[in-house]
């Protein structure tokens, strides 16, 4: 956890809001970030609010408004952030295109083993199945950064639709594992889990 | 909705808690599960409470807990229901087994694509998303009734571990199909995605 810093840690400029090169700019945008990040992840999306973000991180509610706008411009930002390690997907596919399956199963599995990177996307699983808004800003997300950038990468009918067969696969994997824990899934060695998951993502995406 | 019942309804015996050929028996134990279901459904695992579904049936707690026992065990008995059309894999097996993979997965999407099935199977999984408790239950359910059963069919190394690499599969397509509501898989005519998914499953369950 990142100790939230106060208001008095920098000097504010009177009688203007906060400017990006404030003082408290790019150093409170990143608390914010992490104040939305922390509480979404915590509390979820309908208990969060913009004003919790901004007490957490000790800034004013308006200063929250002001670099990210409205609550699910707040919510959107935070999925990016926890989505950043899953965004690097794109280098792998100038390497081996015949290994293209496993190195995403690698590249996802490791992403879901670290609890660190886990926890966030758990997050936004829960919320975009509880708030209809949430599940907005994931599938705009999800198809516009992750699914599209894979997609974009592939030379088969229809690769928006097999982008999503092979990322249905990961996220389900994910959910036994790590939601309900169903054995033998939740304790097999990720080398298991890839060994069996990789051909499926390698057809998905280069099966014509 | 099936109105709730009132304790007027049917004469009660004074004295006594209710007992299972009781007027308020059979009649009473269904009007509490679809009760239960219905509320798990709507306000989630956390939001329910079994004063809250005795009121719903029209009952006395003391009924629900002499029919069901704990929230939990209530909670077990309202997912047996909501998985009911699930259950019913065991027949497929002993039909074609080279067309289990695509037999499976036009069973499971049929019970995905009618929203009276898929309403209270989305209520499980986002209860157990939020609820470890609730995860708990699933699982044990999970493994016991559905994918033991599918296990026990199979004549794979390490059939439980291939029995979940299928179900993940189909929970995480329904997952960004009526969920995310990511597209084109959310408007894809079914026979689309079973066609994709079928030899995967197919894979999973019979290739050696």
């Amino acid at each position: 956890m990142t100790p939230a810093g106060t208001p008095g840690d920098t000097p504010r400029r009177r009688g203007r809001p906060a400017r990006k090169d404030a003082g408290n700019g790019p150093g409170a945008r990143q608390q914010i970030l992490d104040a939305a990040r922390a509480q979404f992840a915590e509390r979820g999306y309908d208990k969060t609010s913009v004003r919790g973000i901004a007490k957490a991180a000790g800034v004013d509610a308006a200063l929250v408004h002001h670099y990210f706008g409205t609550k699910d411009e707040m919510f959107a930002a935070a999925i990016e952030v926890s989505f950043e390690p899953a965004l690097l997907v794109t280098p792998l596919f100038t390497a081996d295109r015949d290994h293209i399956g496993e190195q995403l199963a690698r590249h996802f599995i490791a992403i879901w083993e670290n609890p660190a990177t886990r926890a966030p996307l758990l997050a936004v699983i829960r919320s975009a199945l509880t708030h209809e808004a949430a599940a907005t800003v994931l599938r705009s997300f999800l198809l516009r950064r992750l699914l599209g950038r894979i997609a974009g990468e592939l030379d088969v009918p229809n690769p928006e639709f097999r982008a999503e067969m092979a990322a249905s696969h990961m996220i389900g994997t994910a959910f036994l594992r790590y939601v309900i824990k169903a054995e033998p899934l939740a304790s097999a060695d990720p080398e298991e889990i890839i060994a069996l998951v990789a051909p499926t993502i390698q057809r998905y995406l280069t099966e014509r």
